[in-house]
């Protein structure tokens, strides 16, 4: 993905696409990948892009404030971290980035879809970049963690239940991610801070601004104690349109979203249909069904086979911990790659063909398990060298060719 | 099922069994099956029974109060409803009776046995007869029922919503069953009373004392208004045991049952499970998941694939109201009895071997469904005259092998 550029050249060359092109577009995040992120800026400001990207550009890209935005956010104690940095969560990413490429590529998924609205415009593009204010190294942060949302206008029972359900997480070491926002996500960072775990805020805005502003101390203690994240440069507005472009990243990151309290047309509910469609587990808080605010919950309980009711903690490790289950162990020493595989990425894996590359799809279809399992399944096995990734679509690797005892 | 006896005989017999033998036991439904009421009372009394039946009877043979029950039931102002009755609820029992039949020819349904407990010890086996208080057919008040059960524990949200639900149903012409008891059953009957609507008590001891003696207020209304059901003569206490036994006959009535609360080991768990014995529709209303009133529905509905999460009077009446729907539309008129089947049904149809019987679970095998939906489909498509039962199974009636234009 790198080019023969300097590291100092690279992270200039991010720093300044994070200002020129709002995160989250699809064709940016290929051309850069394409051509490497230093020619990519190149091109955009020399106006040699192509029209789709170059268009979306246009309007900053005479703008050069990277090395003043990079020198602001060290002023905060932030940094910009990239794909070329150790930091990268390359691992957690992993999902999004398969999902984005299935995408990309026009292959329904009907499961996933399934309950989709507006939001459906905004692609699951992974980032470019991310600044980050906090010392803790960001895949360390994402590795374990479990997104807590919900609504802002919450009740003191959403907000007492999500401080629990955080609190307790954070005692069994899983990182709480939310968005800042007042309501649930604020009660789900203090459950967190309340249990000196980690949490980390996915921010809509630049670091330098707390939003919204009544949480600036809760900011603070977040960039000090675990991590405030943000795809903006350090002055971006949190505009509205960013929000469900932000909420695709939390949906991202973290290995399932519990939404605690929402109402029917809450954007905690957004988050959860793109963790969906990453192919991230969807977990429900109910509540009291004379509350407005648990009616949100108890609808995508109701809609979404895939989502799953919790009442505690244990419920919800439960179902992020097998997905972490299905992505840690490997085999050690002698031994087939096939060892230590969950049954279930055994069916994954006996669903693709000898020869040739297929969809996702296609793979659940000859393996009889849902699409999302195989979404799920896809990066452990591609940890493994079983599987690989070609612009056709996945297939065997000549290691999983190898005939092996069962 | 009847002998030659004249009704009367008839009825004192069947009065005559209900006190002589416990409710429930399947050995003496299918020896009253076999010979008639009159003619089983009459092997009971003089000990000519099978062992098996003889043995249950044996204490009570030689009393015999059955005209001093009638007429004890007649200065309540209550009657004994038997199946040899117009009244007699048929249609309401026959899911009951087909659950029944499976089970006793020992034909396993895996996932409708799931999270069975000690309760598995009840059989599903029909009533022989029902002493009634109210002025309402039996037949009518449960043909379109709906069973909201919970814990006599209950919370001041459980009994609102309690309340609320069964007035809206009530409203919406459902006849709301229970069991009569404090708490969430208390909660129902008074809301379905305030909307003027049909509920039914069905309950664990004899008409003459209101079990618990707190509600006999409520049990006289409910007998004014509704109905009282008791399988148990006049004078019968409400033993621990009998409880149990009495939740079959709820969940066997109502169309389906809805669990407002229950703490983890609520008996209204075990009125569940049955339901789901004889496969009807089991729904659960969350609640705070900080109470624990709401901890067994929790439960239920992360346990339970078939329970479903509803939250209002419109949710749980799109379930039990497609169950009737299956049941109500008869073709009219020129056309094949295929007409109007539900597109579940026609593939249950078409399950069915065109020669030979076979079980329920092997119909859900060939045609695809879970057993369940097809014990949910064998009552509608038996009162088309499309199948038949007979000793070895289901199969298909002559009208039904008629090849039929799709």
């Amino acid at each position: 993905m790198s080019d023969r550029s300097s590291p100092g050249e690279v992270r200039l060359a991010r720093a300044w696409l994070s200002r020129a092109v709002e995160p989250g577009r699809g064709v940016v995040y290929d051309f850069v990948r394409a051509v490497g992120p230093v020619e990519a800026a190149r091109r955009l400001r020399s106006g040699g892009a192509p029209d789709a990207v170059a268009g979306l550009a246009d309007a900053r890209r005479h703008e050069d404030r990277a090395a003043e935005d990079l020198e602001r956010a060290a002023a905060l104690g932030a940094r910009l971290v990239t794909p070329e940095d150790d930091e990268w969560p390359d691992e957690p990413l992993r999902a999004m980035e398969i999902a984005y490429s299935r995408e990309r590529r026009g292959l329904g998924c009907s499961s996933s879809e399934r309950g989709l609205g507006s939001e459906r415009r905004i692609e699951l593009t992974p980032p470019l970049a991310l600044w980050v204010r906090g010392s803790v190294r960001v895949d360390e942060a994402f590795a374990r963690s479990v997104a807590v949302v919900g609504s802002r206008s919450s009740t003191p029972y959403g907000e007492h239940v999500a401080a629990d359900l955080a609190y307790g997480l954070a005692g069994r070491r899983w990182t709480v991610v939310s968005g800042g926002a007042y309501g649930i996500d604020g009660a789900a960072h203090r459950g967190a801070l309340a249990a000196d775990g980690l949490t980390v805020a996915v921010v809509a805005g630049g670091l330098e601004q707390a939003y919204p502003s009544g949480h600036a101390a809760l900011f603070a203690r977040i960039g000090r104690d675990g991590l405030v994240v943000s795809e903006w440069p350090p002055d971006a507005t949190p505009q509205r349109h960013r929000f469900l472009v932000r909420n695709r990243l939390i949906a991202g990151l973290a290995a399932g979203t519990v939404v605690v309290e929402a109402g029917l047309r809450s954007g905690a509910l957004a988050t959860v249909r793109q963790a969906a469609r990453v192919g991230r587990p969807v977990m429900g808080v109910p509540g009291p069904v004379t509350s407005a605010e648990s009616a949100g919950v108890h609808q995508l309980l109701r809609d979404r086979e895939d989502a799953q009711l919790v009442t505690r903690v244990a419920e919800i490790v439960e179902v992020v911990g097998s997905i972490g289950d299905d992505l840690a162990p490997r085999a050690e020493g002698p031994g087939s790659p096939r060892d230590c595989l969950e049954p279930v990425a055994v069916q994954v894996l006996d669903g693709l063909p000898t020869v040739g590359a297929v969809s996702p799809d296609r793979i659940a279809v000859a393996a009889g398990v849902p699409p999302l399992t195989v979404l799920r399944c896809l990066p452990g096995l591609e940890l493994r060298g079983l599987v690989e990734a070609t612009p056709a679509g996945w297939q065997l690797t000549p290691a999983a060719r190898l005939p092996v005892p069962r």
